[in-house]
């Protein structure tokens, strides 16, 4: 195939990120969030979050890593945040590793790899730009769920305690102020 | 409110893009897509046709514009790409204005500044940027509809001659390899 043919594919392949459904519903409640649009609300939050990140983030980096930070759940499908037993944990970065081969392989050379190195570096959390995404990937969901009266929480006996400690740690240091608005919201939540 | 409460009420706001509903269906013909889900294809289509652009783009000014392009559809709602009737047209710019007035002005004054201005932008179509992203913008939902067999094409009784004359204008100019690409697909459809 041409080169151009190669980007179109993916193209159409990254569709089926549309289908695949997290655990949090939006923010009025009415259904579950697709992982697509999940990415489209993380560029977003990117742009107006930047100015209050602790490190200064390269903004062109951080937005493209949003858009691609879970394209590789078209293959490998939701994890909910919540599930940390280190088999789970362990079984997860397996899928995510063959689907990153896969998708990522169907691009040009350069696109790909640039694409790949973006997925990695968002993983292995180590930069300001992947510590800044991570925060807002676990700000975004949290909000949404406080928005529309916690219903994933409940549904899954989360409490505040354990949103704090899963979440805290993530988003505290790259937002703090963002972590206050949400601490505030999560101490209505406990006193419910 | 503070500015962080400001952003991220903007955030929480921006949510509601994931309801509306635009005419195009997904590449597999399931039902049809979300503005805010489109808008994340359309940033992760910048990431991968930006090499085939005829006009160098500036990467970041690209896929920030390709996720707020459409952000105003909140409140002024989808409209079709084929419905260019002069007053539909002038009908929806005031819904447009009306609608960038309140949403953007709902963030920090220089977040809201600045992504009014790339949604200005896009909307004059003079810029490099601009055109790519209008682009895209006119491939996307075009490749998903062929991928899925022309549904809202035939619904609407769209031919393919009209297809062509509503898209090649704004596609081949910034992006001819991915026009050839999509018009060869398109001449099946007229063919069948």
């Amino acid at each position: 195939m041409t080169e151009i043919a190669d980007a179109l594919s993916f193209f159409i392949e990254a569709d089926r990120l549309k289908a695949v459904e997290r655990r949090n519903r939006l923010a009025d409640g009415s259904r579950r969030e697709n992982t697509a649009e999940h990415s489209w609300h993380l560029g977003i939050a990117a742009m107006v979050l930047a100015p209050f990140a602790t490190e200064p983030v390269h903004l062109e980096t951080a937005v493209c890593m949003a858009l691609v930070h879970d394209i590789v759940e078209i293959d490998a499908g939701d994890t909910f945040a919540y599930d940390d037993a280190p088999a789970s944990v362990a079984a997860k970065r397996a899928r995510e590793e063959s689907a990153a081969d896969r998708l990522f392989g169907l691009l040009p050379t350069k696109t790909g790899g640039w694409m790949r190195r973006l997925w990695e570096e968002y993983e292995a959390g180590e930069t300001p730009e992947a510590r800044f995404v991570m925060a807002i990937d676990r700000l975004a969901p949290m909000l949404l769920n406080l928005a529309e009266g916690c219903t994933t929480w409940r549904e899954h006996g989360i409490t505040a305690d354990r949103a704090e400690a899963r979440n805290r740690p993530h988003i505290e240091g790259p937002l703090p102020e963002a972590w206050a608005h949400a601490a505030a919201l999560l101490a209505q939540y406990q006193a419910t």
